[in-house]
């Protein structure tokens, strides 16, 4: 049969803001990395590294940290009820689990943990949400106030939703960044306003360039909406001061717009001299309320010591809008009806943790500081291990779970990676991939500052095999650097 | 201090497009039973009913439904990996429980559940429901054709954003709708093209009407991109033949339209005549393979007998599509990084489930027999109730939880409602709740077709309700019809 048909669909033919916009944090490297793993699986000894050592994933439990026990022990209650009433339960789960459990259910309409709940959340779970704001900030936090999400993402993408009208609409975005946000406007049909971190100053972010960058926007005809900021800083790991907090509130403030406050490594701050402060803390502080400034700050339960990425359980925390503003909000989250209830029920457990008293609280506490310090440990010794190498200057890593250190390379590899085809962060993440089995993630796919070269090396890979990759990285980069230095014979393997 | 602000975000200023869509399959009656569900708590007796029955909320586990034992067994074991190594464990849960959950666990990157999986999913997983797939039709079906989801709605969403370009792009839709189509077509700003299904003969989907719609569409300039069809029907309750099935792959075909094939009630079908037949198995049992049909298959775990919506897990299967366009959707998918996880297992339990020998066997035949023929009674108590009202004419339920009756209301009645500037439907649900407290939902919400008068009523409160419910129901409807034919006083109270 001939039909008169019309072309189906192409890549070509399909929305062209979807074809535009590129996400891949991790991007082409996690692929180059299976490919070898492969050839591992298929030809044992065929590379020169005994196991791939992944440094490229923000992913803490795929690569081995284990979830808090009282979390999973109440996830596993709300999941099998029936359990509750059994006495062998009681020799399988902490009294204070089997309690959280009980009142978690007893808390959502129907008593069962499948059915849809209210497209914000579960009432109680954002009530806990809440009271975890209060007791870390010491300002009130309302329930309304509090939308459950699958993780920050869903959340950031819904309110680029609402804000973006059309491409003359801008958000102000850092660079390094998080690749979501610039993914997310181009998506939903916006501009992205750069504004450049300082690298040389620790990574702050200095409000005269916001504004240059505001103020150029302007110029250009742009309507800038919000200001994204990421504090811990993904992927550049510094913790902003309170003053710098206080300059970037003044500042929307002043312009009239949104923060966008993505906190979501606020449980990971590394360093004695530096704490995490929210947002909303900082401006109630300032003495501004919800008349003064529209905030959302997001969260989620994907990083901090829980780690638990793949549960997909977020929030946001919305305040200075009107309640129009929040019914409209309410709407778009109502498209995907409701937040997965599992994400929900841990986002209330990371945010409404046991307390001393509860039969959990030791447990909880020894587990959470054996990751942090675990944390602290590896940190410290790849920061040292980069800032030894030849050429590379690596920042001292205050929160979140990166490193981005910036490379100097000779310019015989910047030509050779011309020559190749690709840019000179890559070129280098590949050979050091190639030769080490170590994968990083180069800069380009974090829109580092032109002209410039980094990787992003996440802290995640535990002790043990942070001690077993640095000698094959310092003897990598010296044999890298020999090579197109144009001394020695570039090190192809690095076997003993 | 006072700013040279610009104007904060309003209701007015944000996107206009989330600003004009409609969203509330259930709509304004849901807050309207809240209030008086509030009064009922704070004044005890002061209503003229003893409870709500909530027939408006496609919500089984909410309305009572229990879940299926063996799934929340896997799910809880899945969340805590060490109760499978426990003695106690083994008299807590069914071995083939056990044994599922521990090659779920196998089989994730990490043996964690709480990693970042994939985009699309665990590779197991979506293998599991690709092989429940070829086993339900016959046909094979590819992994990686499957993408797990959040559920169906943010499968359908990522579909939308994918094939909308503009306004100029429309998309066909049945009339009434689940208004999840409409909402997200628009909010993805595109156009709406709807086709009537003819309720005189049980709701059948005509082609020729279809055909109609699609050619006025195209006279008006539109590019129609694809065709939605929901079978069984959401809210109208058919299960189409598969004579018209193939109707339909062949207009898809010939039109080179996308089919988008909301499956979602595959599991629900309550007739003996009637069967479900994926549009993939009619499609190839014609002969058309990948290069003929672009096909795009919606399910999800909210429904069926298993009823967990609030788990939030779906999938949709691609065929027909080339390789650079699934590349596109995997990116779409990425920016929310990855579906949850216990979503995911459930997804997989719903198309894998217990087979013939495995223990749990009999105990989940017999659960889902006991749904399938509570659903069945509850479907033909109601429809026959419906049936037996005095201008209400109601369609024959043969699939899906919904019926769909219409209401041929005196003209006294229209200009009540008239008066009150509500529609006729809405007059009519408010004054139902009002004397009886059952809850329903006014057919405009699904888009009912215009000049009729429609209401949805769910089969899902407990037998023991709906039997209680049924008195009420008749006696309010015989009171309203005399009040508005003028011959007796309008019945406040049907307390006996």
């Amino acid at each position: 049969m001939s039909y008169n048909k019309t072309p189906s669909i192409t890549a070509e033919t399909i929305n062209p803001k979807v074809k535009i916009f590129n996400y891949e944090p991790c991007g082409e490297i996690v692929r180059y990395a299976e490919r070898l793993q492969q050839e591992m699986d298929e030809n044992p000894g065929s590379l020169p590294f005994p196991e791939i050592i992944h440094c490229n994933l923000g992913n803490p439990q795929a690569l081995g940290q284990r979830p808090v026990t009282f979390f999973r022990e109440v996830l596993c209650l709300c999941d099998n009820p029936a359990l509750l009433n059994k006495d062998e339960a009681r020799a399988l789960f902490s009294p204070c689990a089997i309690r959280r459990a009980q009142r978690i259910i007893n808390s959502i309409p129907g008593k069962e943990t499948g059915g849809y709940t209210d497209s914000r959340g579960v009432k109680s779970l954002r009530q806990a949400v809440a009271d975890g704001i209060s007791a870390r900030d010491g300002y009130p936090s309302d329930p309304d106030d509090i939308f459950l999400t699958d993780g920050a993402s869903s959340a950031v993408n819904m309110m680029m939703q609402i804000l973006i009208r059309s491409h003359e609409d801008g958000i102000l975005c850092p660079l390094p960044e998080y690749p979501l946000y610039s993914a997310s406007i181009i998506l939903h049909g916006g501009t992205m306003v750069a504004y450049n971190l300082t690298e040389d100053r620790d990574w702050s972010l200095e409000i005269f360039e916001v504004k240059r960058c505001l103020e150029e926007a302007r110029s250009a005809g742009l309507t800038v909406r919000a200001m994204v900021v990421i504090n811990p800083g993904n992927p550049t790991g510094q913790v902003l001061s309170i003053t710098n907090q206080e300059e970037i509130v003044e500042f929307c403030r002043k312009e009239g717009l949104v923060l966008l406050a993505d906190e979501v490594y606020q449980d990971n701050v590394h360093v004695e001299n530096k704490k995490f402060h929210s947002f909303k803390k900082v401006a109630r502080s300032l003495g501004y309320d919800e008349t003064d400034l529209s905030l959302v700050s997001f969260h989620s339960a994907s990083m901090g010591f829980y780690g638990e990425s793949g549960r997909r359980g977020g929030y946001m925390e919305i305040t200075g809008f009107g309640h129009d503003v929040k019914d409209q909000i309410y709407k778009v989250a109502s498209v995907t009806i409701c937040p997965n209830i599992a994400g929900q029920i841990l986002m209330s457990l990371v945010m409404d943790p046991p307390k001393l008293g509860d039969e959990s609280f030791e447990i909880f506490e020894s587990e959470k500081e054996k990751i942090h310090s675990s944390f602290w440990k590896r940190a410290k010794t790849l920061e040292k291990a980069f800032s030894s190498l030849e050429g590379v200057s690596c920042n001292n890593i205050e929160g979140a779970l990166y490193l981005f250190p910036r490379l100097h390379l000779p310019s015989l590899a910047i030509k050779a990676a011309e020559a190749e085809g690709v840019s000179p962060d890559v070129f280098y993440t590949h050979r050091l991939l190639d030769a080490t089995g170590i994968a990083v993630v180069p800069g380009s796919g974090f829109h580092q500052v032109k002209g410039t070269i980094h990787i992003r090396c996440t802290i995640l890979p535990d002790e043990d095999k942070i001690a077993a990759m640095i000698p094959r990285l310092k003897a990598f980069h010296e044999s890298f650097m020999n090579k197109y230095r144009g001394s020695e014979p570039y090190m192809k393997d690095l076997r003993r």
